[in-house]
């Protein structure tokens, strides 16, 4: 057992997996010139070059979980210099690893089984993604009620030697170009519900899977997709087709009062990434709102420096979220430590929900040439360079080609096919507005505002006595 | 003289134009195929088609002008209807023909030749666009401090038959399937800067007339993309490199006193069927919320229920601004009835500042499938296309095809490359919230908002002759 | 039968009727001089004095209803002018009238006891409120279930001539110094509630009544509260103690079926009334706006400027829905015209939902003086008046005591007891925020924005058949 | 020298000081029955009490400094429990005191002074207010350029043993009822305006000093006020009518360069504190929603647990930005830890640019009673109050006069004389929206912001060289 190399990697993926891609299969043959998946493979083949050290030891510093406040804010920072398929290595088997600790005292075989795998994850080097959100059907209806019982994934074999599973999971970013789905329940289960209570791992290449893909990668003029053409990522929808899983890497087979546990354990670091990553947005949104408002020679304008300064303000309390929930983090019986659960939700609540009228400041600041600056290919023209050239430019140190850059990068970010690609995944990565004012509300101390208000309403005791606080 | 048949317009393009794309020419064989102006010619077709009637002496309805408010309201909602040429085509020389009648006084040489013009567009029955927007360089300084003098329209040469005029005009939506640029100053010019001062109708095909185009319309997979692939017009970056104009054709030059004439003109009636555009679109994602609510089985969830609502009533609000725009129209001098500036620009700031707003309460509604919705051409795959019907489904009456498509729809006009480009055009058309900000504040009647005010606050007499009501 | 004088009004409040406030009973000595009654008793009276003319036959115009649009916008234009008890008279026997049309089919004779009231009142000239919202209890539950079943008003006791009811009425704007007491049931009772479903006239002098009244009227130094000083009116918590009503006073004993239908014809006129009344705040808010914003030499900083164009915009908007409510208005089977209840509620929502936004506009555009402005009286004073004079000045023209009263006017209109009644009120009519949405989304055309998203969809015909539209 | 007692403190009020209200000279005698000052005064005695030690080297921990994160972030939970004199004596001064060490290098004698004072100020235990508000006059024209010099506080003459300053200082709360005025420039002065560059140490009994107030103190019904009968202060505008200062006490004498260092050394104190106060108060606001949420049976109502969400996520993300406003304080030269500008600025923006938005949800929650809540006296009524308590109460637990304290609580916090007062001030305080954006902006770090969004852009490096940062 060692580190995996790139090459190790590129080879990794010819070993039989069923992808799809606009209606036609997509073979090893054509995986690394597709433009839904070559970029994403250089991604993930770059993270196993920049991490990999020899020796039989050697492990990547994604398996590991961070026991002090300061390994926290450390971990947090170096994740936003990873690839999103190492990310969620990262997170899926963290939470995973949770989960094992809070199911161990009714199920621990299966926590040892969790823990074994991580170890093998680990020595194998290998890249997972979590599969969770099902296809879920008629959302008025539990999973048993829905009149396709496969709309939620499920048992629908028991054999000695393991479990049959069937059913699909959807939005599995990277699940094409990883090795490993790591099946879990998408939310609690109810009694009667023992066939949908299954968590587990499957490899990609699993007989029964299919990964149809979709991808806001640019498919040509690449020049004027800046950000997309580098940070593109398949989204999988999985199809489990009559799965077998052998028993060691069962996770969960039936029993309903833990089937929540591993949604729970994910929400938390998945909603924590997520505002770092609108931490790091924000900021980079202010340097393109100040960047094009010089170079159009508005900086000084003062309804665009207040919108930048909106921005401006945004970013700053996205970051502050980030670090009370860091300060405030709280170590786990094992020792881990998590950060809050009350700063982590505002803060990513906070940062999608105005995520869009940030867009709308940029968008108000840079004008209609985000949509309409030549392509840089124009520049390259013969015939129309030069006037291209002459007429973007603005003044002495802004060239055109520069303040058309500028534009596409805007343009890409905000207002193409990656730009509304973010404006969904901002608000439903984490499980929708909703979801984290609920987590939010459920993690503020509420009897202490309680006694707050009633000190302040300098409310008699008797009174107190009588109401308020019995229904806390 | 007779109206132009489908066939009359598609052989009219082959004039000689000068058309640029992704770097490269796109001679007369290539314009109906390529995918940036196949389809916008195809709707401009089409129009022609719709309207055409034989005889010397018909003409379309879009070179009429309403002279009463059921007029207005009536043109308003043709207008809808018609492809985005015909709609410019008409306000282009609604706004030429406003600009002739306050220009008369001083120049009635130049108000006679846009006359003449205006009848030699309806008799030959051509489409035409305003070209407005300057390259503008710098925004600090004005056209005669820029450093390149050209970064604003200007006339290089006066003839005695007519000028030059050296420069570019951006952001010029369809001109590329035009016939006619209709040449205006962006802004309104000084003293000193009579060589900026002109406006004048340009063929498109005019010997030095360079487009360069963008466009949002999808290359390829057209089937999702299913709003976008019928409504796209390439978007127009032209350069006038030293362009003849026949005396008889300029409108404008060097009269600086009249310079905003045409762009005040114009920026009504754009803001206008901006406004109506907005109403229609607020309907629209109204009913796509519904519709992706119910196919998921969300429409009874109360904090769904509560983002539709909203919905709801800002579409309605729009509407009403529109309503109350044609209700207060006031007639020109010469009969023309023109919508209340007032309400126009306040119900298009409403509608353009909480349009990202209810393009966040869609995404939060509708949930990731907006973006991860298998290809129309998966449905159509032998070996995945039953199982992603079978897992888009979601009830009986909800077919898996049907919900994938609206999930298209939602991505196409609101988080792909059309929908980026409406995120944009939505905020800047008629110049951008600030704009619509000052256009309001100019057409409120201040002074009657002062005396309510005084009077509610009792101010005595004597205190507001020494004060308040002089300032106004 | 003649309309009433001033003297006669005043005479007719000793009328053995019983007020509370602030704990003890206040006589018919009192009620002149109290400050919680005295102006609004005033106003009242100045309102008779307005409106009458000599004549058995003559009428107030509010005992008139609207049956043409122009009536109806008219109607509208007089209400602002009319003071609030005058225009619950009209609300209320309107809604009354419009009440007793829905229920002749099932109920005629208490149909024509409504009739024969109205009628009564107009030949007696009585002024009416609206008593409908009950204590209500426990929100959970119904009133059936409350533990006390006297928390809605209901019926206790039936006799051959009449009922006895018991309960309370709350939020009763001027009760105390009007007539007539319209009861209404304050929701939709169910079968099994009959005792509930109660509607009657009480006159406010009928033994059992008493009524606690709160005020934000001003209780000294008048002169620094000059729109409170004017404008108040006590709000009643009526107490229904066991009253006999005879039978021809009772609209409605015990038919559950028509419960709603008072409710609902009384809240579209309040929430029109609710409309026009924003729209002439927002008017008056502008010009407060503006004028402390000259006063203060700030009316040209850009911050400032974009703040009162946000204003501008909010008063246009709810105009805008206000003339949309008139110009889509709809006649009733008896020929009254109705406004839209689509525009009225959209409008309504808005103006509500954004109040508090515009309030602070208008306090970051006025400043700390708003609240720290010196008394009125403090310009009086030999000691200091010279002194506050000299440094609340401003400019020429802006006298300081001139500026003062400005900052009087704004605090007491929005930061005062009176700006915090007009905070919750301008939310709470016509039914807080989630009421108005509830109905703007009932009366919205969802088909056809259903349609109209189906067809952007280019949704094919055959997936439309098996889903979508069914479920409208 | 020792700390002052309650006694001490009150007796040291009949010190000759003038002050006024209503209009009239309120002299030692009524200052303790009068409702304006009567509270305020009790709780700044409370306070003396409170921190009372004995000795002659005792003093109060308003007089220390923090030099460490864990001591700043305890000052600042202390502050909270301070009465506010005290809390301004501690930022005053510390404001004084960081002027001192940056004015130092240039003028030595003034920092000396400086330091002088603060040890008197200690050495006596009084209580000081930063008087720093001018009258400002035109805001259009600077202090020297105003028709009447008068109204920005200046030096009127300069004696060999002090200066004579003449002019007043506006919004300084609790100047009444403390000891010391400490005088600051309230903006940068420029050269030619020496006379108004003036900094200096003014008792409040100083011959030629008058103080004209104003207060949200309930004037009678206390028991409806239950915060504001409590929390209360005067506020004062201060009259300096040629008021003589010694030397000792000029900390600046026309060194226009350093006039701005008073106000700034200010400023980043203030807004620190109230953003304190505001996380404070939005844990109360939380408290009370959901308490009068319970009371009412609504709290499990959807639209009201959202509300109460986002006032849990507001509450939480202002206490996030404290949180990182001293997680990133850094020390000054002195060795005193200043808390973060640019945190503490966007956290003070955000907190007050929202807090309406949470009052209308608190508003939307509680209902109308919350400002027809019968009187606590009518609780005590024997004619009306077992009326009133049957009808407020709603369930076992929730007795009626509770209730009614909680609308009570609510409508003094947010909706009467004190909630208006909030609404001014949590927008004002430190300067505005404008101001706290200003501040915001200019400690973001812009270069880093700029460097991110290029390296984003894969902006070509010689681009960049070109234009881009050379304008940070």
């Amino acid at each position: 057992m060692a580190m995996k190399t790139r090459a190790d990697y590129l080879a990794s993926l010819a070993d039989g997996r069923r992808l799809f891609a606009d209606g036609v299969e997509v073979g090893p043959d054509d995986l690394f010139t597709n433009p839904q998946f070559a970029q994403s493979i250089r991604l993930v083949a770059d993270g196993y070059d920049k991490h990999y050290r020899p020796g039989a030891e050697a492990s990547g510093p994604y398996f590991t979980i961070p026991t002090t406040i300061p390994e926290l804010r450390e971990t947090l920072a170096d994740l936003l210099g990873w690839d999103m398929v190492t990310v969620t290595t990262s997170q899926g088997l963290l939470a995973l690893l949770t989960a094992a600790a809070r199911i161990r005292a009714g199920l621990p075989e299966h926590a040892d089984r969790i823990e074994r795998y991580f170890r093998w994850c680990r020595e194998n080097d290998v890249r997972c993604v979590q599969a969770i959100t099902d296809a879920k059907g008629n959302r008025k209806l539990p999973p048993s009620k829905q009149d396709d019982p496969d709309l939620y994934t499920r048992i629908v074999e028991r054999r000695p030697d393991g479990i049959v599973i069937r059913g699909a999971k959807l939005h599995i970013s990277s699940a094409a170009i990883s090795h490993e789905l790591v099946v879990m329940p998408t939310k609690n289960m109810k009694p009667g519900e023992e066939d949908w209570a299954v968590a587990c791992g499957v490899p990609v290449n699993a007989p029964g899977v299919r990964i149809v893909n979709t991808s806001y990668a640019p498919r040509d003029r690449e020049d004027d997709f800046p950000i997309s053409r580098e940070h593109n990522m398949p989204e999988g929808f999985i199809v489990f087709d009559d799965v077998f899983v052998p028993n060691e890497r069962v996770f969960l087979d039936g029993q309903t009062e833990h089937s929540a546990t591993f949604a729970h354990a994910l929400g938390l670091w998945e909603r924590l990434g997520g505002t770092a990553h609108l931490a790091e947005q924000g900021d980079i949104m202010v340097g393109l709102a100040q960047l094009i408002a010089e170079a159009n020679g508005t900086d000084t304008v003062s309804h665009v420096r207040e919108k930048i300064a909106e921005m401006v303000i945004y970013a700053t309390l996205v970051h502050a979220g980030l670090e009370a929930a860091i300060t405030n983090a709280e170590p786990s019986p094992e020792g881990w430590m998590f950060p809050s659960e009350l700063y982590t939700n505002a803060a990513k609540h906070y940062g999608a929900a105005e995520y869009s009228r940030m867009i709308r400041h940029l968008h108000d600041i840079g004008g209609g040439a985000i949509l309409t600056a030549p392509s840089v290919a124009d520049f390259r023209s013969a015939e129309v360079g030069s006037y291209v050239a002459k007429y973007m430019r603005t003044m002495d140190g802004v060239d055109g080609e520069y303040r058309a850059r500028l534009f596409h990068a805007i343009r890409d970010l905000t207002a193409d096919a990656y730009g509304g690609w973010n404006l969904v995944t901002m608000l439903q990565s984490g499980g929708g507005l909703y979801a984290q004012r609920l987590v939010a509300r459920k993690h503020f101390d509420m009897d202490r505002a309680k006694r707050l208000a009633l000190a302040e309403a300098r409310m008699p005791a008797h009174l107190v006595a009588a109401g308020g606080e019995s229904r806390s």
